[in-house]
């Protein structure tokens, strides 16, 4: 079983490539070490390395090295590994580690509406190809994975949080039998650097891919502030200091285009089409909060 | 040209792992954190991260899971994301950051003239693979990439030694205009993971292939020591304490088997393929030795 999930981790990788290379993305180097990552308010401790008389931090999403990597390519994206130190209570929840895998992706100018697509687009190749490749594993473990239709049917937050109160994303994700959509989360539910759509005050164009079957988030994503005043407004808002945003402000005052992007978890890509009971049985080393590693 | 670059360090993951996949070869996903890595005995500083109680090393190079990993796949690869603490002089070596990414493979039972021959064709295909996406922009640059003829020339560590002095890495491959390997390493120039030939005491079965036109090392690998009494004893021998290897005797306890490959730089091998004058020309974000960051 082990070598079975490592190889379809790879032909995972593979398939993503393959794909995002057709549709003209340049594939990036991840960066792990910055003086700046994704502040992420649900997971406030931070992995710092000291060195050469500066802290840096480990990556928790590329979130502003993708903002400034489409400034020189169009379409980019990166298998960017991140480091979240989540709290122990996370160990077994069956979907967190606290050193995973993101296809992390981005689009200069593009909407949220062509990066919805392009997610659903991906996601189905991907299921194709392992399919393809891994019927029979497939069929002897028992996993079936359909052929779910386009485009994926959408909850907005407000319908989702109003239906199931605060815990949606299981909820949902266990009622559906397709993937389904998240969208226009409230502006105190996300980071800052998603955008908010100012014909709908408080109101983000942004978005949630859910796995059926109570397998939990796919991907999440929207479109991005970009202009160093919307910025700036949206880490005062989030009860941030901009001191700690100076490159990043200092990035948007040099220019940054609209774009929009999105990320996916490969280790819960990779539970999901095997349907395996938690997301540690899908790497050889796994890193669980709160639990001691072997190697 | 900061966009060729991208698109050229794109270019080469893809042609690297098609080719790998081609050869039966798996792809396993990065660590970053992990209780033990490669002593790196050039390198002494060690980027550190505390969570759980526990400090957890930053990777320095993935040769221990490398060695587990074979366990379980005969075949494995991963773009590895490195951090190398290097001393600040090193800044200006136009080689090294302290950030990068390397491709790196392991092959169970595998010796060291199979690796080589492995080495020799995966770099040819990538040279080749470039030269037909990427002729005309080399054509403008001024840059050539000959057909390499294999294989490609050897000599032993002690000859190289013998002809000039300790730092005959970059004049050899200076007097080079083809790639040039370097084997036998003597004992004490190397980690304690390469194998000693025990039918020649104090020589390793191990190589590094150097770049012509003074470019520099391009790969590194050897086979590896796999039994308990070996490693200890090798631990020993390099001055280090085996406590610090504890989770790495258990695994070899358990059962560890033969194997060999290498490691190969993504940077500097994009440098190469491009003759840019400095590797941290070929990241969007270089990380170089003593040197802050703008994001």
């Amino acid at each position: 079983m082990k070598a079975l999930i490592l190889e379809v981790t790879s032909a995972v990788l593979g398939a993503a490539r393959e794909f995002l290379v057709a549709q003209g993305f340049v594939e990036l180097l991840p960066v792990i070490l910055a003086p700046v990552t994704d502040p992420l308010r649900t997971t406030p401790d931070r992995a710092i390395v000291s060195a050469y008389g500066q802290d840096w931090y480990l990556t928790r999403s590329m979130i502003f090295h993708k903002q400034a990597a489409v400034r020189v390519c169009p379409k980019i994206f990166s298998f960017s590994p991140n480091v979240r130190l989540e709290p122990p209570e996370r160990a077994n929840t069956r979907r967190h580690l606290f050193e995973f895998v993101q296809l992390d992706l981005e689009v200069r100018e593009a909407k949220r509406e062509e990066i919805m697509a392009l997610g659903e687009r991906l996601f189905l190749y991907i299921v194709q190809e392992i399919r393809r490749e891994f019927g029979q594993e497939l069929a002897k473990l028992g996993r079936e994975l359909p052929e779910y239709p386009r485009p994926f049917p959408r909850v907005t937050w407000q319908e989702a949080y109003h239906e199931f109160g605060e815990d949606f994303e299981l909820a949902l994700s266990h009622r559906h039998s397709t993937p389904v959509w998240v969208i226009d989360f409230p502006i105190d539910q996300r980071e800052f650097y998603d955008r908010e759509d100012l014909h709908r005050p408080g109101i983000l164009v942004d978005m949630d891919l859910l796995y059926p079957e109570g397998y939990g988030e796919a991907l999440s994503g929207g479109e991005r502030e970009h202009l160093p005043e919307r910025i700036r407004t949206r880490i005062i808002r989030q009860g941030l200091d901009p001191v700690a945003y100076t490159s990043l402000l200092k990035l948007a005052e040099e220019g940054l285009p609209p774009s929009a992007g999105f990320g996916i978890g490969i280790e819960r890509l990779v539970r999901f089409l095997l349907g395996l009971q938690d997301v540690r049985e899908t790497r050889l080393f796994p890193r669980v909060p709160g639990v001691a590693a072997a190697l």
